[in-house]
């Protein structure tokens, strides 16, 4: 590896989560969709995610996870400095959802925050962010909170697209440390040719009434095979980059938490990247593809399951609406 | 001051911006809401703004200022490592903005990139951000992009709001140089119960079809009395903590950019923290409200204008939806 002192100081002192009250079975959705009994759970290789009531609140489900968090771990709201919301989608146009998350918590008024937003992989760039701050010593305890309601924009006459995607929030606590901790490496690229293969048009500048739009603008919509197609194309030399710029090997990599994007997606990547089933968190048949909940909720499980603290690297790994690659080797 | 060794390391090495292509005169205002001659900029203190196509690209405008920005100053796009887009308002639900920006620029496919979100103060958070990622030695030259498409959200029916805002982008490229520059302080507070008195409610998970919406959730909402109690409750104290902070005093700071809110705000703000009027760039007559953009080309303003570099002590600052107040101090 290379030196220690090359290492971006970040210690993740405490995690957390929280989940929508509607547990949905593959078997619920086999009725809703007229589909013979199996059929959603063996396409989608879900056998149940958590979807939200439609005025369910966004900023609520969030500050469950940080409240989660908080209690959990006896760390008292007023200690953190700095909230940062890192999801894909938005509660409202204006004002940003850090605001509203902050309104509808028990942290202090008055405390700093604002929005990351990379998509899928949002709270990894958050996790960097966060080291960046830490570094400047202007903030001593950060929570980075990604909460995602993907059912609300599920286009349900799109079978592939439709069946994948759970609801659900989770939150870090971050720190400095004492330094034996931190960010190895984080690579992010963005390939703007896949923009249009993951998308939903509407919620800004682009589409909206003075513009021109319609119902569909507001639903997902995704081009699964030109994506697989791009990812596919990208991956390996970009992970090749990413672990050689922190001179390590994928062997060496304890734990692997990918963003659950699908479970053929997950699949090609782990037998693609050459990880070993056990080294690898898939979560995803309990939670489908929670948008940028994904990767905090995969690695608060890995933390909860006693695959994080103690072992020497562990990779963030994830692709995005962008398209985006994103990757970072974090010491525990 | 307090020491050098302090200050995070940061330096402005370009700026630029982009207009859209309608100038619209107070006068023509007049006309589109049947007002006698002058009333609007009697109302507004602006002589004219500009607004775009209800069709044009707010990608595209964010572009055309990154362009601006590197060709004015001779900078290779492929030497840019990270792409800030720092605006308010995003260009649709998902992917964020950035990675549309990075689509239209002649920046390289591959791009690190992502958005921050901090309403009106957005631009000031990103220059943070980066300051903290310049010191992790992850990035050496970032760029930062606010663009704005106010005049696709105004609600002509509400005359206070309706007058203020006009279109436009800016961007700064900024590196870490030779620790002589950077950012002395930064403090940003966020105050949730002033979060309804700005906001357009639809773009996000609270309003859609799903959820429920009409076409006024589209529309910027201002409760303007009420902000302005609150803003004026909080601004006073919050900068005394911000230039004692930095052991510094009011008289002490050369140059004062604020957000150009609107031409009450700014004359109130200039009396109430007592700054001459020729420390205090006024852009706001020939540009209005320019939401996220305001700042950034303000301070592209004062660059240009010969009143940046060579300065002791510039503080950007401002109030946006959140409520969040963002004062920055920087040593240019």
């Amino acid at each position: 590896m290379k030196n220690l002192n090359e290492v971006i100081p970040l210690k993740i002192i405490a995690s957390g989560m929280a989940l929508p009250e509607h547990k949905v079975y593959s078997s619920d959705l086999d009725l809703k969709l007229n589909k013979p009994n199996g059929f959603v759970q063996k396409r989608s290789g879900i056998e149940y995610r958590y979807h939200s009531d439609n005025n369910a609140s966004q900023a609520k489900l969030a500050a469950e996870a940080l409240h989660n968090t908080l209690q959990t771990h006896q760390i008292l709201p007023d200690s953190i400095d700095l909230l940062i919301s890192a999801s894909a989608i938005a509660i409202q146009a204006l004002p940003f959802s850090a605001a509203h998350i902050l309104k509808e918590s028990q942290l202090k008024a008055g405390t700093a925050c604002f929005d990351i937003n990379a998509s899928c992989v949002s709270f990894v760039s958050a996790l960097h962010v966060a080291g960046g701050l830490l570094a400047t010593k202007q903030y001593k305890r950060i929570a980075i909170v990604s909460a995602e309601m993907a059912s609300r924009g599920i286009d349900w006459s799109h079978q592939e697209s439709s069946l994948i995607f759970g609801d659900g929030a989770a939150c870090m606590v971050v720190e400095r440390g004492n330094g034996q901790s931190g960010i190895v490496t984080h690579k992010q690229e963005t390939y703007p040719e896949g923009l249009e293969l993951c998308e939903i048009r509407a919620g800004g500048t682009r589409k909206n009434p003075r513009a021109g739009m319609d119902d569909s603008d507001f639903l997902f919509q995704m081009q699964g095979k030109a994506l697989f197609k791009l990812t596919s194309s990208l991956i390996e030399e970009f992970t090749e980059r990413v672990l050689s710029s922190a001179n390590l090997t994928m062997p060496e990599i304890d734990i692997v938490i990918p963003h659950q994007a699908s479970h053929l997606a997950l699949e090609h990547i782990r037998k693609r990247l050459n990880i070993s089933d056990e080294r690898f968190m898939n979560i995803y048949r309990y939670r489908g593809n929670q948008v940028a909940a994904s990767i905090p909720t995969a690695l608060h499980e890995a933390i909860i399951t006693d695959r994080f603290y103690g072992r020497d690297y562990v990779m963030l790994l994830g692709t995005a609406a962008g398209l985006s690659l994103s990757e970072m080797i974090l010491k525990p």
